[in-house]
């Protein structure tokens, strides 16, 4: 299953509900038909094929927006009011995909071709930014209002993507270090994955009617929901299905990928196992044998059984938080149920 | 003379006389020590070397900055009203540098290497984002403002942003070619350098109190003034002084850059010309007799004349435009001192 079926069951109705009003505002925003450029955009969002010819069933997930869109409605906002910002984050989110891709040299996402794999590096990287500047122009309309928060807003999104640039700086400048403490681990994902869910959280609820308290009963959940989906996308880095994730199993070992694994495997580790992971590591490529040698540490450190006990505990954690909130049952247990799937997802 | 010497006679008084304020702000704006990335933007505005030391004299021109603060004082606006933009300009001006010397694989800057010649293009790559959201952050005060005129120079930088991005991508897209037209050319330089210099003039007098229709010649002038850099700067780019700008004679063609004297050549020479000039643009790699081989036919097809004449008819347009607004004369000459500087410049 390359493509994310949102008719499956296991999908959260919070990934659903707001998925057509999304993707209709996301449509307008990249409709320019001025430059390639835009085809190569409507591409990498998943709508169009190389050639620009419309395709159906290879989007993502869009986590953020629909976290932002729920926060509105669960704060008693006006949706409409939110869906620029929405919009202006998964843009951004996108922005991110394709220069990381570049950084990292990856040449598939959801079993296609990356774009720079496709279009070459210089291109990819203005496409890039054009997604970022039209992430902005999206909210232009949000700086004339004449409400404080809509502005507020604008704000905090900029200062989220800030932290989450920050973050892929310290991820590239851990790269070929083996020596990652979990406590720098955890920061460099708060920024480079927390910082965008956090505020999609936080700018919907700040959108709504609610208490100042209430707003940051969201942006706490949002910072603990945050680290559940990148140790769950971790675990999926490494032991995910290939033919769900398009990646092979111990993708992220091979790719030498800073992710909580490597980083628990290395610290918990014999002397001896220690030295093997130093050499495999220190190696230009690694092959086939080295990849097990490192699945095989890892599983005699019960790697995987930590990984998973800390994204779940950050899901019991962001749970815990939403649950002390004034809000209505209904969206806690929407709330719940996505903090489950995205503990658990295999996708 | 690697550096910009705003001692010398040469250089007109509205690139000397904001400077202190431009420079103090975009200090403050890069002040962080929070992260690595923030020495390597140092190095890159030529505030330090490249282990973080505070070094001198290898600041760029601060065109852009500048121009916006002299709109914005001819135009009776308060200076402070417009530095945050003026440096927001100069930031997004950097990023943009910073990655087209990726995209262009540019190792030197002002004699100096590039960010991603000194730390690799992972790296550079997200110092140009980080530039880029700092830019962003700067004008947020002004989103927080009262007045509609600083909210909607935010929007006037979004959409020149937005231009200047398109037209980085034209010029990627014209890579290869050789049978570009001047039109084709025109459109690339109005966006890829036009947009950001004129909306400096624009957003500047936007600030300040005056009538929408002298707004517009500070917008109209800046246009003309964007054709006059770039051409001047194309035809520096082939016959400058390597001592002055840091780059062999002959450079661009080397580089294969799109450039107006390559466009001009191409559409005048004769048919025996063009087929060696196809031929010597068709390889791989040029070598000094291929570069003596088309210096020679721009020679014969008077292309550095043209190119001049070009420039300084633009120059005079700005300066035609400015003319006819009901400005101080003071004011008049600054602005014709620097059109003249820009079209004649010998670096």
């Amino acid at each position: 299953m390359p493509e994310f079926n949102t008719a499956s069951e296991e999908v959260p109705e919070v990934l659903t509900k707001y998925r057509e009003l999304v993707d209709a505002s996301l449509k307008k925003c990249l409709s320019s038909d001025s430059l390639f450029v835009y085809d190569m955009l409507r591409y990498c969002m998943g709508w169009a094929d190389d050639s620009g010819e419309p395709i159906q069933g290879t989007t993502g997930k869009a986590l953020r927006p629909s976290l932002c869109l729920f926060a509105c409605e669960a704060a008693g906002g006006r949706l409409r009011d939110a869906i620029p910002v929405a919009s202006s984050i998964e843009l951004i989110h996108n922005f991110s995909l394709v220069h990381d891709e570049i950084q990292d040299f990856d040449e598939t996402r959801h079993h296609r071709p990356t774009l720079w794999a496709v279009w070459g590096i210089p291109r990819a990287l203005v496409a890039g930014n054009v997604l970022r500047i039209i992430a902005d122009i999206s909210v232009e309309g949000l700086r004339t209002s004449n409400r404080a928060k809509p502005i507020e807003s604008v704000s905090l999104l900029a200062q989220a993507c800030l932290e989450m640039i920050e973050g892929q700086y310290m991820d590239i400048s851990y790269e070929g270090r083996i020596d990652i403490s979990l406590d720098q681990y955890m920061a460099m994902i708060s920024r480079k994955t927390g910082a965008l869910i956090r505020c999609s959280l936080h700018i919907g609820a700040e959108l709504g009617n609610v208490e100042e308290s209430v707003v940051n009963v969201f942006k706490e959940s949002g910072r603990a929901l945050g680290y559940t989906f990148q140790i769950r996308d971790d675990i999926l880095g490494i032991w995910g299905s290939e033919t769900i994730t398009g990646k092979p199993v111990g993708a992220d070992i091979r790719r030498k990928k800073n992710s909580l694994p490597v980083v628990h495997a290395m610290s918990e580790c014999s002397e001896t196992e220690r030295k093997a992971l130093l050499d495999v590591f220190s190696r230009k490529e690694m092959g086939d044998s080295e990849v097990e040698l490192v699945l095989d540490i890892m599983e005699s450190n019960h790697t995987l059984k930590f990984a998973q006990e800390l994204a779940d505990k950050y899901c019991e954690n962001a749970l815990d938080i939403m649950e002390s909130a004034p809000l209505n049952n209904r969206t806690k247990k929407d709330f719940s149920e996505l903090a489950y799937f995205l503990a658990q997802r295999k996708f």
